[in-house]
């Protein structure tokens, strides 16, 4: 059930995104939080348009939600939000000089009683 | 105020997503839950980039975030959950072959007292 | 940490989204409850399809998720919705006419034990 949702600034240069989500996906599967590996469904949506406060260029940002079955103790969540910026962060060393880009990780508690999943194929 | 959005993976082949919005704007519109057909607001989502788990590939996924407004039982809840689920299954019978595709469906409370709501036009 | 994501259908026309983020950010920025201009991070996401209620066309809309970390008195919220509505407001005045338009605005409680926040460069 984990979602993993990265939205993304254009501007950050070009972004190594298939390494990003393999990474992204290898350190939640070694939680003890997911129960199978095929159940973490990630995607990136790119920003059309974007800006950071008040300037207006210089700043850039990656924003990730992870949308979890609610339960989850303070300590598992924590422990998952910083697994998803571990992986994340080895990848984005190579943004352009200058920029001030940000990452963070936000986790999102999924109501379990209406959750419908369906295998389709 | 039901917001329905669908995210979907852009490896499942062409699917008719108009038809698919209107089967579901129809189910919901079905529901007592629903007063005002009008405020049903469906949109599609594109992912740029995605993985499902630690597979390099034949994965693929749509995932639908019903948002409604706080205060629904629990059964109101997995009802709507439920028509959005069998609303977009009858269109997705034709995935590429091979595919291991899933469809699943959450929904989220809105907070009722902080939502702001304007007609334009 | 607010954060700001605009989703539109492409039927409302041209939108100036600049001058649109500009304005939201000034007026958030604006409020008690942002300390820091640089943690407002704004984006747009455009609908590839859509669909409002049982119209085949002639609606379109425009949604707003403010994510804001939890703790906020609901007034405060509510301000920050309002602040969100006006800005934009402003912008939208020059529609398709004909065109039945909504703006929505939606605050949504993110949770602060598990959210991260790097500084990536």
């Amino acid at each position: 059930m984990p979602h993993i949702v990265i939205e993304y600034t254009p501007n950050l240069g070009a972004l190594p995104f298939d390494a990003m989500l393999a990474s992204t996906t290898q350190a939640l599967s070694e939680s003890p939080e997911v129960q199978d590996e095929a159940d973490l469904k990630a995607r990136v949506l790119r920003a059309d348009h974007f800006r950071v406060g008040l300037a207006d260029s210089g700043r850039g940002y990656l924003h990730v939600q992870l949308r979890i079955l609610a339960g989850r103790t303070p300590e598992a969540k924590k422990d998952l939000s910083r697994r998803v910026a571990d992986a994340l962060r080895g990848h984005l060393d190579a943004l352009p000089p200058g920029l001030q880009a940000y990452l963070s990780v936000e986790v999102v508690d999924m109501d379990r009683g209406s959750y419908t999943k369906v295998r389709l194929a």
